[in-house]
């Protein structure tokens, strides 16, 4: 099926946002520009007075908590924990798979087309509401080795056979041990062997407080990305990092040896006081660090453009440097650097050939004039609920405001009901 | 004429958000809770599924500023000045009135009641603009006292005779001695001598930068706080200082002598890179910390929901700790606590007695489900594009997104014309 967006400003990948169009056949974009005579299109797109750009790329969620979003705020990180765990050892099949359903609706709502999950157990269920929603989804089973390592182990081997490119390539599965900390070195290097038997990449938490990486020099006298890479988790087909906030010159030495993506997560780091990540650097380095919301409860949605303006934002005051990271630079954290970071070439970009991911911003509202720069009104004025249109695979999610493949009052019917459950 | 606000949650001074009713007569809240049997109300606002906060107060912002957002962003701050001055010196009266309109109709839209705004020349189109709207304004004429002093000094003495108390007192003057590097000592005691003769206030910017204060122990040989101490300018009614980000003890302890009021811009000061204020100190100490916009070139929105929420965030990752400013703290910054900023008695809580200066946030969103905590969904989770209605002393500014007193779409043509003929 063909599909023309007209008369849209695009935000293509130099960083230009011509007035153009947008020509989609079936899942692919096939030109940006002058619409041949020979392109007969079965549906039109209105894009006037919208800005197209590439689906937001979340490198970083656990969807499913989105069931606690404001459940314990404003607290200690032990207390905190101490009051979520208790809930999360209740969720039966049927939360994971309506928390995750109000994640997708939020992502889809805030113009996210792809999403790198880690929660469990029973991700089968996520990956039900993903292939549902219609979003690509790249999911992974937190495995927490300390405590029933190895059948959680065998559940991501499971989640990989059963769904990794399903819904015609939407899903990809990837493997996740949770963290350094609650991972032993022995565990690792199990999973490790595991996601390189299946050809799968890592998922995991690194370097995300301080308390983490002195736990770590107490229990093996040394940082946390020494140990783990001795382990081989890093020699597989591809890590993406989440967090990486306290790193030094030793840790990002490893980081770019084995290529390691990193998932900068803004809002949480701030919220959590986790510290504040040397994305400059980073990037300076030719590190790809992409951005990611983390899940609700530390967030508390899953807004990505909120996440694209704290990059912009956060690294200005961080540094002192009012050009440590430009709204372009941002803008492309959360796009094209969003698809490095989840190893999925094709997407993060409005190109010819490139995936048809692509979400539209209304400019009708009055934070979006005058009209002086797009991209900069776009990261620094705009809200994501000026988002009105998203497609996925060339399949239009939302449309004008409207939901194309989920039943939104019933999700959250749901969703209501399983929380009170869950935490009365 | 009387009106009730039906069947709403409401963010009491106490904290609590109850499901109850909010009774209003003429501009008061006259009642909360249980409806007499004899008062019979012209006007009903259905407010089920809203939750009523006090309207925003915006402690410090530039509204005119408006035309130039998007204009000049990612800059260093000398570059960015010297591109933004010669605009500013092109403005025309007909300029800053079509700025400001654009500014009040983003303020209602977005739940601010009250702002304070320091700009001019021709403030009094600020101030036509604020009848015309309908909104609560603390106004000054920036005063840049090493060019045209005197002039801008008269202008602020003009404003304040023609202005202050205009609009059933929605309209209050205080005089705008823009900042210590551009005001000397002796043209500061004018100023002083000036607003103390009509009894008047003081809007200042206050240790913005550490150029600010390196310039000033450079030229003074003291900080600016305390050569600004000595030519009495703190000594009047009172002082709004905005920013504040760069202050010691000795500063503290001039602020807490003189009952100095302190407008905090989270969002500016970490765009414009300027550094970060220590907030939670300050409210330790009693001081009176509210929160600002800064004008939309360094912001790029007039949204108080970001800044209150920016306002817990920010100072949890600077203190590393997740308790610095919780979220009932940061919303009280936003409304109670600009209330004293701005000097104002009788806003800034829902209250018998207090002003019904109100706003109401529709939670029909994704964003507010689930719901366990109204406050921080709202602090954490939510938009401002959520709001739907806004009063000011109990006329009804907007109904459901609709404007009661603005013409939008013409609004947002006049001042992309201003806009365009500036800036080509």
């Amino acid at each position: 099926m063909k599909t023309i967006i007209k008369n849209v400003y695009a935000y293509l990948p130099d960083g230009t946002t011509p007035l153009t169009n947008i020509l989609i056949d079936k899942d692919r974009i096939v030109g940006v520009g002058e619409i041949p005579e020979d392109f007969h299109a079965a549906k039109n797109i209105d894009g006037a007075e919208h800005f197209a750009i590439p689906g937001f790329i979340n490198a970083h969620t656990h969807t499913s908590m989105t069931l606690l979003r404001s459940y314990r705020d404003d607290m200690a990180l032990m207390d905190w924990l101490h009051s979520i765990w208790p809930i999360e050892d209740k969720m039966t099949p049927e939360d994971i798979y309506w928390g995750a359903m109000l994640a997708m609706a939020e992502m889809i709502r805030t113009g996210t087309t792809t999403f790198a999950d880690m929660y469990g157990p029973y991700m089968e269920r996520v990956a039900e509401a993903t292939l549902d929603a219609g979003l690509r989804g790249v999911l992974c089973r937190g495995i927490i080795g300390v405590a029933d390592g190895e059948k959680k182990l065998q559940s991501n081997v499971d989640l990989f056979k059963e769904f990794n490119g399903a819904g015609d390539g939407r899903i990809k599965v990837m493997f996740g041990p949770h963290a350094p900390y609650t991972c032993p070195p022995a565990f690792l290097e199990k999973v490790a062997k595991a996601a390189q038997e299946l050809g799968a990449e890592i998922h995991i938490h690194m370097h995300e407080t301080l308390d983490e990486i002195n736990g770590s020099l107490k229990d093996y006298g040394e940082r946390p990305f020494s140990w783990v890479e001795k382990t081989g988790l890093f020699d597989g087909k591809g890590t993406l990092a989440a967090h990486c906030v306290h790193v030094d010159d030793s840790d990002l030495a490893i980081i770019k040896k084995h290529h390691i993506r990193v998932a900068h997560n803004p809002t949480s780091n701030m919220k959590l006081a986790s510290g504040v990540a040397p994305v400059p650097k980073m990037l300076q380095q030719g590190i790809c660090v992409a951005l990611g919301t983390d899940g609700t409860s530390s967030n508390n949605n899953l807004d990505m453009l909120e996440e694209v303006n704290l990059a912009a934002m956060l690294h200005k005051v961080n540094e002192l440097d009012p050009l440590a990271i430009p709204a372009d630079t941002a803008l492309k954290m959360g796009t094209e650097y969003g698809a490095g970071a989840v190893g999925i070439e094709g997407i993060g970009k409005i190109e010819k050939g490139y995936k048809a991911d692509i979400t539209l911003f209304d400019m009708h509202g009055i934070s979006w004039c005058p009209r002086h720069d797009l991209v900069s009104l776009l990261v620094y004025a705009a809200s994501a609920r000026d988002v009105d249109t998203v497609l996925v695979d060339g399949k239009v999610l939302l449309e004008k405001g409207e939901f194309k493949t989920l039943d939104v009052e019933r999700i959250m019917f749901e969703t209501q009901r399983c929380a009170d459950r869950l935490t009365k």
